[in-house]
């Protein structure tokens, strides 16, 4: 590595002095994630306007062997965007706003640095919806959001951050600049390269402008809750829907013990329904009433629903929604251990109660709650560490958890990504062969590796 | 390139005798695809029949430097899987089946040597769709669909067979098995290295088995044909639709030229409405004609739409699609040469008019027509050639309509891909830093350059 102290005076003749902050006037929100892991002071952010800047920093990085670091929102659940003391941060949050809204090829074109809940409304303006939804809108970046494939709340009918990117602007390690924009859906011109880049966590290039797809504003929603006798018929009455009036825009499952909790939370904790079912499903379905309960019907005399509530007002449905998103306090109500994997959907029913049977074996009377959006493979289960002996054994229940995942052949990571967090359980579903790749992928496109080491890789 | 007698001895030891062909027990279909362009006999032809199979044919065709052009139902059209005769062929015909079929996770996994028609009869079988579809369902295989990224008729609902494929497994040039299956929907496990291998046209990799996305089967459809008085019509009608009864099974748009052609070959040529207007658009829904009659209503209204007909019967239907269909016919009618290009949809007929008006002034008298699938940005035109001077300037009417799609940005491989018959034309969508790093990633993943040496790239 060069001298630093020359790397950033290099950095602040191509940036210029207010692009390039150091020490205490680094704000401490460039310290670390949402997760809080493992705070650092970098030892440069650099604020780049511009993709020349963004080209010219990583030039001069890549030159001297500086590790950088780019940064979004911070709003990431893995640590990928945390910075070590003596990597350079890269922050695209001036490279922020709406370059243009195609209303005929529905697509919009964006700088990474712009928050998500800025492109949902600028969509909403222009008849559309950008479909990708999650709890952060308001502080993520759609740069953060394609580097880690966003999941989110609305997947099971629109599909992953990936399934919404048609191009990217893209700076190499090397400060050379990919174009790889495109508003086209059909596009066979060799090789896809902007899909290496989606999804890698900022190690193997920096996105800087970004072309999305936009769908059709859906009408209005109904909104369902139903009781369910056991998990195949959560698989299969999704099955029934999807084949009668189509996909919903939410199926979200809660087991017995995360829907008494939810419903306990409430601020009138009266439950829509007996709390003594095994699993209730939450549905919306931009499909009225009629057609809904016509198919409930059916579901009712095959014995795959038990109960059922419609929501008949806004705030009804609201009511409904208030239960699922109990979720919101566990960091207020518990000590919360989250997890967020994905298994082959037949298959989630039985790995809760696998998970559930060793946890109890491992630490009797702990307690964990299960609910997940299973129409995309999606579980989460969430250990409550203060029903645990202390020092609470994080580390045994995350081994516990994953190889469980492994064994199913789940996803450690289905939508947070692997960061510094799930580095060392990669193993339990990413075998040698395909991690050997991924590292001549690595050094295929950054040999030096200046891109967000120690990130995805142990 | 080590002895080639040698070599084939070897692969007889591995592979076993009746899986190496040679000289004229080589059947002519492996000689070139649908297209018949440049017809070779290659050294040898390989069966495989496992995925270990596949493996050692290309250690050992690595080890000797012998190039191999992997080979699918030989459908393509673009001359992606034609040998030249110093070229082994491996054929994945053997690999052929559908190993499972799982309903809960609403996937289906296959050998690659599959027929696209075997796995979407699987899914009917199983109450799914198996949304890809295109004309030589019979005859392709599923490992040439992915290789190639096909599109087909249902993009504009369904998308690209990227879209449609959870997991692949895959054989890298120097032997080794990369198992990248996955049954999930969400999975940000590290980079998603078969996003590499789709459409890469079998120049890094040999893909084997696939673990494919199944759709829910749709109701029954409405099929409408509306004139339309401009091209900005079509994309708004196609908006208002897609906002009011969902995105359409297809919205096949067709230029007055290319109708009037169409009705003009009917058995019994009839027009369904008169043969005046500028455009005419063949739509396939899967709701009810009256909600449908409401939005025609409407879009009658506002001047978008100028007649239409609702087919009231599905023979009526099929008399409509017939007028599409023209172009099954071209082949015999006429000598066409075909354009399968992309540009953003809202330039489409921009496009159109420049496009016809550049080639009459070169060609005055010349017959084009033009028709496509505008919702998913994809256009197809056709020259008839023998409207040309002879010897028709084949060339001379590629650069013009290629250089055309380059200077609005788009595509000039919509869905075929590039193979031999556009590495020339790559250069008008695709700019020399992203053309460098395709190449960084071939040498990256087949360093010796066996795997399909000289398509997609000069």
């Amino acid at each position: 590595m060069s001298d630093p102290a020359q790397t950033l005076e290099q950095l602040r003749q191509a940036l210029g002095d207010d692009a390039v902050v150091t020490g205490t006037n680094i704000s401490q929100r460039h310290y670390s994630d949402w997760t809080g892991h493992a705070p650092a002071c970098p030892a440069a952010l650099l604020l780049p306007r511009t993709t020349a800047h963004v080209a010219s920093a990583l030039r001069i990085c890549n030159a001297a062997r500086q590790p950088v670091v780019p940064q979004g929102g911070m709003t990431g659940l893995a640590g990928g965007a945390v910075p070590r003391a003596s990597d350079i941060a890269l922050s695209l949050e001036r490279l922020r706003g709406i370059e243009e809204l195609d209303p005929a090829a529905a697509t919009v074109s964006v700088l990474a640095g712009t928050p998500l809940e800025d492109i949902q409304q600028a969509a909403l303006n222009a008849g559309f919806v950008f479909p990708l939804d999650l709890g952060a809108r308001g502080s993520c970046q759609i740069g953060g959001n394609i580097a880690t494939n966003a999941g989110g709340n609305a997947v099971i009918r629109y599909g992953m951050t990936r399934d919404l990117v048609l191009g990217l602007e893209v700076v190499l390690a090397d400060g050379r600049v990919l174009d790889l924009r495109n508003k086209m859906i059909k596009n066979n011109c060799g090789y896809d390269l902007k899909q290496c880049f989606i999804g890698s966590e900022g190690t193997l290039g920096v996105i800087t402008r970004a072309v999305l797809k936009l769908a059709p504003q859906p009408g209005p929603t109904s909104t369902l809750l139903c009781a369910l006798p056991d998990y195949a018929s959560a698989v299969s009455l999704l099955r029934r829907i999807q084949r009668s009036v189509g996909t919903p825009q939410a199926y979200e499952l809660m087991w017995q013990d995360f829907f008494r909790l939810g419903v306990s939370w409430l601020e009138n904790p009266t439950a829509p329904m007996s709390l003594d079912y095994p699993l209730y499903v939450l549905l919306e379905s931009a499909v009225p009433g009629e057609p809904l309960e016509t198919l409930l019907e059916q579901a009712f005399a095959d014995g795959e629903v038990l109960d059922a509530v419609l929501a008949g007002s806004q705030a009804q449905a609201r009511g409904l929604w208030k239960i699922r998103e109990a979720t919101a306090e566990f960091p207020l109500r518990m000590t919360p251990l989250n997890f967020d994997v994905s298994l082959p959907i037949g298959l989630i029913g039985d790995f809760v109660e696998r998970c559930r049977t060793r946890l109890e074996q491992h630490w009797p009377g702990n307690h964990s709650v299960y609910f997940g959006h299973i129409g995309d493979s999606n579980l989460h289960l969430t250990v409550d560490c203060t029903s645990l002996p202390q020092p609470a054994p994080i580390l045994d229940i995350e081994e516990l958890v994953y190889s469980a995942v492994g064994e199913l052949g789940g996803s450690v990571s289905a939508e947070h990504g692997i960061g510094l967090l799930k580095r060392e359980f990669l193993h339990h579903s990413v075998g040698p062969e395909a991690l050997a790749v991924m590292h001549q992928l690595k050094d295929c496109l950054d040999p030096n590796g200046i891109l967000n080491p120690g990130k995805i890789f142990v």
